[in-house]
Formats: structure tokens, C-alpha cells, sequence
């Protein structure tokens, strides 16, 4: 027996309302510019130390010691699901990423506008890094191609010189088992797509055509007259959040990439709000139609990907400042954490575990005066993976049974 | 995918540096007649305190909960080679511990000279543990065997009364699932050596022709005129640390054991200096040459098993001293652990969480003003198994990319 069935045993409902807010990167390392201090720590945030007070706290490991996490596998972990086991492939991710609904049985990878020679060779694998108006030109020409061997093309730019390019067949299967046909270096010929299984070698065959069709599309359009194509995927067979914990789910996102991901574990998205304020409230007004909101805040993400440590700190004291609009109309749990940390002193996402905070009735409470890295390494939390953090929000929500007699 | 495969996903090469400085056995429990304190905590230690005030601690747990290792378990999981997956025979760590050079293919037994009776009954299976200087003699006599049905025959004396034999065929395959012939409790006979499949079967028959004449070489040479043997093994198939992190490594230690346990894993073999200040002098005069320098101190977990909480505040003592000669050279990434505890009051290992540091730009500052137990319990690398250490090291040291877009 393993954990998820162990869930699957003692799953129930009830009439509780479970609120996880997922402040995107919000784990930290003390920053010598600012005191020593970590943005939590420097940031003025009555409201949430006031509510860790009366919190259970800890930090949660995004994947296991050491590994930093994407997106991707962060939030699926915050979500309980496995991220070693429900792994989302880089198309899907990237088609969901730009707000493309995938469907079961599409196929999905991201492109990247190329130049190439008169040998055929590639000489520049992001094209001169065109903008995006260009890529949303370019892609209306390619738009030309709308169905080869019976699957249907369905192409959507992203940003900068990528693309995303949706295989669809009512017809056949389509295998995504393709390998990329980027060359990963320049002065090298792409790659043809082959297939490792019969479904993916229809749809390699199918690939290769659009491939040759499109760059004849592309011929007089340098520096943009090519395209690569990386991380074949389909959507992934993973349970609902409904199947799985029996929770009416919704989230409320700005970001297509976590509106995306909220999507693929059947969650309702709620219109996407454009403050933080407005996030809040967005879950009082829907807050009697579903039994979980995921809210999610990207601006510490962003501010820690920037390394504005003054950014990342005014984010989470927006944060605090409108966190009475959620706790007038308190969940009876609410969570807060990250999906992963992302240092400001780093300017990227990275490994160091994630203060997070469980507050309900029968959460208990941890000597702690703050909700911050140092204080939550003391909780009765501990150090746990975040995949058991929904297991521990469904208990806290009484929605699950004891295991065993 | 486990976590093996994430860290090959995602590890690649930069220049860093990175030493993992062991104090074998170097956790402790508070000792009532000491202050109540551990050794690292009575120890005065000026710059492990300095180090902890900049660095991440937390506890790292060698096996798993409540399990105590042997020095090849323990060692093998600090490399982040998982000890229950990749277990080492007691007959390669025997081999190992002497300094022999363990070659692919080779079967290794550790044995004991032992007391036998007119009737062939083990009347003492130590042999009234005679000196180590007679297992010399002993194993000179038994070196007349040199060979049997073509498999070479090696014989390396040991301590007291134990003895390694190595069995070595350039033409047969030699299998090691061969049982014990100690029968484990006196007045029985020893047991006949049985292989368990072709390979060991062919080994067993060389084996019971190696007792046979051995025995009848140390007829007149009571007590000890019969020998047992146990733990045949093999020379584990274990990914060197080069394959699995990319990492060209050297091995500072003076004790054969932890030389021979890291020459299995590829590691470079430095010559073995005879004092503290030398193993970190040789890390100084080494450190263009490779990436990763395991560093072994042998006093602290000795003095534990003797029981003698002085001598092991003193070695701590040492070490600390000695700490400036690895900090004016600092590496990148600098963690101090052990690999598991041995507490002075019980004088052997212990399952006790081991005291860990971990020191790099961006490890994170903890609370914490000394490097102790109860210092440690607090910090922000939490409890952790030790064979995640690698990762946070490699982390660290800016070695392992993001999983996951």
C-alpha cells in the first residue's frame, strides 16, 4: 500500500472550505544588503505573523533535498501529486504555459524560430532572437498548414521566437515518444523526428511533413526561415483533484502556466483577478461553489527571478495587507506556502526548503513569533516533501479517516 | 524516475570546488559527567562556531531512523549512493579495510583462524585470539596454496586472528553466493562451502579444496589449526563518482577502509598524511587537481569507541584548529559531517542524527552560534538521509540545473 491509496481509503468529505495560498518562490536566503535578513524576515507583515501565531508551521521540500524544482513539478507537488511519478512534458507544459487548452490524446511541443543556410544548415537556433510581433506573423503563415494525413495543426505563439506547435487526430493515436529535432548546436542539420513506437512514428511521419512544408513556407522570411521542435508530450494521465480528494476545486491564477497546470488536475479557473486584493476576493465571492481554492501570487517568484529583494518584500507585504479579506471569511484551513524558493542573491528558482503555514481549528500551535524561513524550521511541521502537504490540509479539513482500525 | 535519475538529468560541470570533511563518528549524546554536554559542544571550538554562524546545519540520518551503520553502509550513503540498494560484501569490506587491491571479478571472504578438535569440531572459532604477528606466520604457511583449478589464491593477514582470502580466475567466472562455513556457535563442525548457482557452485568446490589443504597445513599449528570463513562477496557494480556526478575526486584518509571505500567509487587515492593539519594540507597542494575532496578523520569515532570523551573533544579540538588551512584555500562548498554518530557513552556507532554543516554562497545563514547537536536540530537542512548530502552539496556548488521547465 502507498500513500496515495492510503488517501484513496480514508478520503471523505465534508462541508469545509480548504484556501492554499501558493506565494510563487517566496523561500529565501538571508540577504547581507538587507540586515541579513530574508524577505520574509525584512518584509512588515503583521497580518502573517499574527496568523502564525496561531499556526502549525514547517518547510516543505519541493521535490526531495537538494533538487530544485520547475514550475511544473512544483506545483504538482503542492498538489500531492508525486512529482517523480506525474511528470509533465515540456510541450504540454509550454503549450499550457501560453493558455492552449490541451486536450486527451493532442500532442504538444514547443518550437523555436531558427535560421538556416542554403546547405540546410542551422547557423542560428533562436533565429536572432526576433520579437513576438514577428513570431505571431510568422505563425499566421504557418497557419497555412492545417491538417496533414488526417491531424489536425494547431499552432500558437508564445514569446519571443517561440512557438507552440498542437498535433490533434480524431482519427488515429498519436505516440509522442519523438525525439526533438533540435540539434542543440549550431552548424548541424535538424534532426528528422523518428518514432519509438507505431502511434509516434505515424505522427514522426506526420512531423517531418509539416516540417518540410512549413520551411518551404518559411524560405524568403531570414533570419526566421526555419524552426526546431523540442519536447513531443501529451497531456498526462493524472487523476482529478475531484477523483482524488473528492474536493470541488478552483483556482484563482493570473498566470496561464498555473491556470494551465490547475487545469490539467480538473480545476475550475475562476477569472484571473489583477491584484492581489482582487485575488482574495475573487474566493470570498466563489467561495460557496468549491470546496478548495488554490490562489496563486507570482510576483515573489518574479521579484526572486529578478533578484529585487525590495520587490519580493513589497509582494509579500501586499500579500499581508489584504490577507483580513481572506480571513474575514476564513477558510476553516488555510495554507501558505511556495511551490519553491526562488533567492533573490541567486536570481533563480532553487532547492532551500519552503516556509510554509497550516492554520485550522485543530492545526495546533508552534512557538513561533513570524512567518519566516528560521521560524518555520522550528514548527511542528518539520521538514516534510510537499507532496504530503495535501494530506495534511484534507486532515486538518477533517476529510480524512483514521488509517487502519 | 527516482532520485538517482533527477540528479542525472539534471547535473552538469562549472568549476567549483567541493570538500566533504568527514569526523567519522563525530555525533554524540550529552554526557553526564561532562556537563551534560557532547563532545562537540564541550569542545572548544572557535572556528567551527565562526564557520556555523555562516553556513546551513541540520542533522543528517545515515540509514534511516533508528538503524546504526557500519563504516561501508554509513560511507556509501555520505556519496549519495543509496546503502540499501548498493550493500557491500563483508568480505570486499574486509579486503578493502587491509589495503588490498579488490580487482573486478575477484571473491573476497574475511576469515578467522579457529581451534578444531580430533573429531573436526570448532572447539574455539577465534583460536584463544592469538596475536597478530602468528596470523602472519599462519597466513606465510597457508600462502603455499597459490592456486586451485586455476583460481589464484590470495592471502592477506589481518588483525588478531582474522585473515582475508581473495579468490581471483582469469578464466572463470568466480560467484560469490556462497554460505558462511562458521557455524556460528562452538562444538560443531565447519560447514561445507555450497555455491548457489554455477558460477558459485565452481568457487564452493575450489573453497572446500582450500579448507581441505589448509587445514592439513596448520595440522601441528594448535589453537589455531582450522579457519572459518565468511561474507564471500564480489567487487559491488557501482557507478564510479565521475559517471554519476561528473565529479574528478580525491580521497584524503589514512585508514585503509575508507580508502578502499572510496577507490570502489573512483575516487583518487592522495598519499595518506599522519596528522589533521597534513589531510588539509594535502586538500591546498591538490586543489587544481580535482573537483570534490572527501576528507577523512578517523580520531573521533576511535575515541567514541574507546569511550574516552577526552580524547574525542580533543580531536575535535584538532580539527578546529587545523580549519584555517582548509579556509584561506575555501572551497565553494565546504560541508562537515560524519558518517553516523558514536557516542562516547556507549562506546560503539550509534543511530543518532550526525551534526551537519554545509558552508557556500548561497547555503543560507541559520540561527545558530556553534556547531553542536542541539545547534543542528534547529537548522534550515532539517533532518535529512544522509544520501541526499550530495545533492545539497552539488546544489551548492551551482552543479545541478532545475528538474522540470
Amino acid at each position: 500500500m502507498n500513500y496515495d491509496q492510503v488517501i484513496a481509503d480514508t478520503v471523505k468529505t465534508n462541508n469545509s472550505k480548504i484556501v492554499l495560498l501558493v506565494m510563487d518562490g517566496v523561500g529565501d536566503i538571508r540577504h547581507p544588503k538587507f540586515g541579513n535578513k530574508t524577505p520574509l524576515e525584512y518584509a512588515h507583515t503583521p497580518n502573517l505573523d499574527q496568523l502564525a501565531m496561531t499556526s502549525a508551521v514547517g518547510r516543505s521540500i519541493p521535490i526531495l533535498p537538494g533538487i530544485t524544482p520547475g514550475s511544473g513539478p512544483g506545483h504538482i507537488g503542492i498538489f500531492g501529486y508525486d512529482p517523480l511519478v506525474h511528470t509533465i512534458g515540456r510541450g504540454i507544459l509550454e503549450a499550457v504555459g501560453i493558455g492552449f487548452e490541451i486536450k486527451s490524446g493532442d500532442v504538444a511541443t514547443r518550437c523555436n524560430f531558427a535560421s538556416m543556410n542554403d546547405h540546410g544548415i542551422i547557423t542560428d537556433r533562436r533565429a536572432g532572437r526576433i520579437p513576438t510581433e514577428t513570431t505571431m506573423e510568422l505563425c499566421n503563415i504557418l497557419r497555412e498548414i492545417k491538417e496533414i494525413d488526417g491531424v489536425e495543426i494547431i499552432i500558437e505563439p508564445g514569446k519571443g521566437h517561440r512557438f507552440v506547435t498542437v498535433f490533434r487526430s480524431k482519427s488515429n493515436e498519436l505516440g509522442a515518444l519523438i525525439n526533438d529535432t533540435d540539434p542543440l548546436n549550431e552548424g548541424k542539420a535538424p534532426l528528422d523526428a523518428k518514432g519509438q513506437n507505431e502511434s509516434s512514428q505515424f505522427l514522426a511521419h506526420v512531423v517531418n511533413q509539416f516540417i518540410q512544408k512549413g520551411f518551404a513556407l518559411l524560405k524568403d522570411k531570414r533570419p526566421a526561415n526555419a524552426f526546431l521542435m523540442r519536447g513531443f508530450s501529451s497531456k498526462p494521465k493524472i487523476p482529478s483533484m475531484l477523483d482524488k480528494y473528492l474536493l470541488e476545486s478552483a483556482a484563482i491564477a493570473s498566470y496561464p502556466m498555473y491556470r494551465g497546470i490547475a487545469s490539467l488536475l480538473g480545476m475550475h479557473l475562476l477569472p484571473a483577478p489583477d491584484s492581489i486584493e482582487n485575488l482574495f476576493k475573487s474566493y470570498v465571492e466563489c467561495r460557496q461553489k468549491y470546496d478548495f481554492f488554490f490562489i496563486h501570487v507570482k510576483g515573489t517568484d518574479q521579484a526572486g527571478e529578478d533578484g529585487d529583494f525590495e520587490a519580493k518584500v513589497s509582494c509579500i507585504e501586499k500579500v499581508d495587507q489584504a490577507l483580513p479579506i481572506l480571513l474575514e471569511h476564513k477558510p476553516d484551513v488555510l495554507a501558505i506556502t511556495g511551490d519553491h524558493s526562488s533567492p533573490c542573491a541567486m536570481r533563480s528558482h532553487s532547492w532551500h526548503p519552503v516556509p510554509t503555514l497550516i492554520h485550522s481549528e485543530f492545526c495546533d500551535v508552534d512557538d513561533v513569533r513570524a512567518f519566516h524561513e528560521s521560524a518555520c524550521n522550528t514548527g511542528s511541521l518539520g521538514f516534510f516533501e510537499s507532496k504530503y502537504l495535501m494530506g495534511l490540509l484534507l486532515s486538518n479539513a477533517k476529510r480524512l479517516d483514521k488509517f487502519g482500525a
